[in-house]
């Protein structure tokens, strides 16, 4: 049922920390630039793309990242009207001293700011220590208009939350789209191992199932350090991929390459599989109210 | 982390479709004693699984399978207290004239009622015209308390319904049960056949993995007509599995066999897992109103 209106050229940058913001950041901007290359119209960037997963320790020195902000979304736009893609970039915001967001910005292929997204859930647990640097989001969950669609952009730990997933999908997002940095211990069995990556590959593909529609996830790759030394460090895991409304994959790529991963997305089987799995129909909304409780004890 | 005590040895019954609802529940009723035989305290059985999928077409005579419903419920309280297991069982149910439920009725091993749960969530597309046949359950979504822990029980579409076995998880369910009838129709592709299975299975390991609970699905196995001729019919596809609070597979069953599955499920698991993923610390309830809309336009 696909149409050339309905196909949407699309690119996800998967890559490794450089070492040093500049450098880390002259990659992704050469990668961009390999993406529109290729043809893509959107162009979907990792977790904290500029520089390490500073969250593996908790160090006040880190929050500098943020300070820079403004500059990085100037930066950003730039690179998006350059390359005339829409780009889904994802910063460290500094709000206020003392108040920081961990925040997706979408640029327009015009360079203008489409909108943004603050994580709304934040995690915290050894290794990966959010709470400490970011105030959970306080922009809701709320679709993103653009050339390309209405994007549903969420980041990290919210693809954990079918709530949130089903919110953008209430709101009209066409795309789920998740920028992540997740990975392993190398202390883990194998098993866990597994368990983790299929745990994280199956929730994501489940917000496809649940929404009838596409997901984009992306991953960093590449072994980081714990500059503290308390763990060893993190090992991401990759594996960025694009599913279908059915959860189908259409492209998936390996825990190790930092590389460009092309697929094409065709926004019309959203209606054609909703037609035969119109879940939305059936919602019992009326029974719903103890999704706002913490816990129904 | 496993103790004897958090280890509890579950059957599932994976059936086919035996001609006659006398014929079938001889089978099932043998089977359910195999199980016990097999060190099973807690067994589950598929949707409907005392008769052919009467869905298939929309036939007023088959409402009559639902007028036994009393006897029903003292038969298989018999089969729960002869064998001594914990017993999930999916009847049709007459509640006034044209006024009919899908409802799973939950034995205790002393064959009491230990509750029911009457299906909250009715598909209707063609082969599956659930909507014709079952009023939408208007118990909610409250676990059974059993000698085997509290049980989530649902029913088949519930299973595409993060909602639903979310507020399962939130009312203390410790373990998610879906008896369910679900099949390919031959003239599909093979490739639009593993989308299905597949988004089947990925949603109902999604629930475990978003709610660190594990989940039994038990579904029929068999051929079955369309009466009308109007569809060829539904192959049921089996499949039954059980997955751990990771998502991670236990046991898996194949797409043809009528058999028992045995698996132990080690209820500890919840804990340990639920504090690795501490998911429900972190959920936004305060952005959560949307949830209980039809459409957020």
């Amino acid at each position: 049922m696909a149409n050339n209106n309905s196909l949407l050229k699309t690119a996800l940058i998967q890559q490794k920390f450089h070492g040093s913001k500049e450098a880390t950041i002259a990659v992704t901007s050469s990668l961009v630039a390999e993406a529109a290359k290729g043809g893509a119209k959107l162009v979907v960037l990792q977790e904290l793309h500029q520089t390490e997963y500073f969250c593996q320790s908790e160090n006040t020195e880190f929050c500098s990242y943020a300070n820079s902000f403004e500059e990085d979304v100037k930066y950003w736009s730039n690179v998006a009207k350059q390359n005339n893609v829409v780009l889904v970039s994802s910063l460290f915001e500094a709000r206020a001293p003392g108040l920081y967001h961990n925040t997706a910005v979408v640029f327009e292929c015009d360079g203008s700011v489409a909108g943004k997204y603050r994580k709304m859930h934040i995690p915290d647990d050894p290794g990966f220590y959010e709470k400490f640097y970011f105030t959970p989001g306080d922009l809701g969950f709320e679709p993103i208009t653009t050339s390309v669609g209405k994007l549903g952009v969420l980041v990290c730990w919210d693809q954990w939350y079918p709530e949130a997933a089903r919110l953008m999908a209430l709101r009209g997002a066409e795309i789920l789209i998740y920028p992540t940095a997740i990975g392993w211990f190398d202390g883990d069995t194998t098993e866990e191992k597994d368990r983790q990556l299929n745990a994280w590959i199956t929730i994501q593909r489940s917000h496809a199932v649940a929404n009838g529609l596409p997901v984009i996830s992306v991953n960093r790759v590449g072994f980081e350090k714990d500059s503290t030394g308390v763990l060893d460090g993190i090992r991401f895991w990759g594996n960025s991929f694009v599913c279908g409304p059915q959860g189908e994959s259409l492209v998936h790529a390996n825990s190790e390459d930092e590389k460009v991963i092309f697929v094409e997305i065709d926004k019309q089987r959203t209606t054609d599989v909703r037609r035969i799995w119109p879940f939305l129909r059936d919602r019992r909304i009326e029974n719903y109210s103890g999704l706002t409780k913490r816990y129904l004890d």
